[in-house]
């Protein structure tokens, strides 16, 4: 759907959902500190409280920060370009940053209790997402924020950078959700087939992620949610359209 | 993209990446027989080793056929829409009977050996699954395989059958990673932490899953690879347009 240039309404349902995801991404926040206060002991990094930390920052950084960096390019859709992608590109940062902290916390949990590292599924995932995050970050950065890359080079690669954005939010995802189950499965073992308190509220904790990934991937792919080209974007593109298809701009 | 009617010849890369995801949907169902065959005694319906149909039939079901049916639309790019979409709702069928005897084998295996049902986030997820598998199966039927539903309607209603499918298959596949990894601590225990050859097997299991989501994934939502519309479907499109919108083909 091609916009007239200025200042486009958004969407009139794009607020809900975007203020239904935020609800649920925090809901989803409140829960894992929740979980980890009412039945983990809280948290601390100076003792076996440690490996709590891990849960609560991955949550937050990769999780909740991530799938809300996500985003922006749908809820400030006037704002100029160059802004946006600062943003983008910042709260991944954030992101990052928070993650980190919960990586060295299961590390260093792990060295002090003297128990092996990187065995699991979830801790594969992981080390994969963390791996696929920075790769893309890197490589987004040189694309879109340096102006080294050509109009045509940016065009091209920016469905593979949405297409690996979604991809590595969901797989951060199915990640929490591996690591949550493994944490249930640890402590719990046989009472968690009894239905106790804390195996119900992390099974909802479970569904409420599942949810805040399903509708921020909602969100990012209704294609008349797409943030409109603003006016010298527009320009450009048509510009570089007529360059190299021979096209004239208003035969689009 | 509009494309001009008659046969439009696939994208270069599209048999590539199509290939590439059978090769490893193949392989998940392999390695998932291999598994359960290797360390889990095989598989029978009247002994303890009734559990094992459960995830082979999950398996094949709710992740490889349902994956490919996903993918029909963008293999069968010229032949006529209503055959593409029989396929697409028989494909459907065949994964949802085989996902019944997955569900029918852990129940009945549950209710022989006196274990709770429905207790673990493994379980809610797959019920979520269940009741959107076919919530979403029947909708898509109502309007897209019976006459009764308007060209309108059909049109507005598609995105969103198209954006259900996909989380639901994505769905199916985060579900059989939460079973792999309750399945592996179940059995192994502390052993798992020793990379066991089993752990290692399952985790190498779980990466193929994460694989075929993301490549199924990656061929549904690129742009430039979705079914063009054949001649007869465009006229039917550009004659809606100009009752609706009242602009005149041409101007497309």
């Amino acid at each position: 759907m091609e916009s007239p240039a200025g200042r486009t309404p958004a969407p009139r349902a794009l607020p809900y959902y975007v203020a239904f995801s935020q609800l649920l991404g925090l809901t989803v926040v409140a829960v894992t500190g929740a979980w980890l206060g009412a039945y983990r002991g809280g948290i601390a990094w100076e003792s076996a409280l440690q490996f709590n930390v891990h849960p609560l920052c991955m949550i937050i950084g990769l999780v909740f920060l991530q799938g809300d960096a996500l985003l922006v390019y749908r809820v400030f859709r006037n704002e100029a370009k160059r802004t946006t992608k600062i943003l983008h590109g910042l709260l991944h940062v954030l992101a990052f940053v928070i993650a980190l902290v919960g990586l060295v916390a299961v590390f260093d949990y792990h060295r002090k209790k003297g128990i092996a590292d990187l065995y699991s599924l979830h801790s594969w995932c992981g080390i994969l997402v963390f791996v696929l995050f920075l790769a893309q970050w890197l490589v987004g950065l040189g694309f879109f924020l340096f102006p080294g890359a050509s109009f045509s080079l940016r065009s091209r690669y920016r469905p593979q950078h949405v297409f690996f954005g979604a991809a590595i939010f969901l797989l951060s995802v199915g990640t929490a959700l591996l690591g949550l189950k493994e944490a249930l499965l640890f402590q719990l073992g046989t009472k968690y087939s009894a239905f106790e308190s804390e195996g119900i509220l992390a099974n909802v904790l479970g569904l409420l992620l599942v949810a805040f990934g399903a509708v921020v991937l909602y969100i990012l792919t209704r294609a008349d949610w797409k943030r409109p080209l603003q006016a010298e974007e527009q320009a450009l593109s048509m510009d570089f359209k007529t360059l190299t298809e021979g096209d004239s701009p208003s035969s689009q």
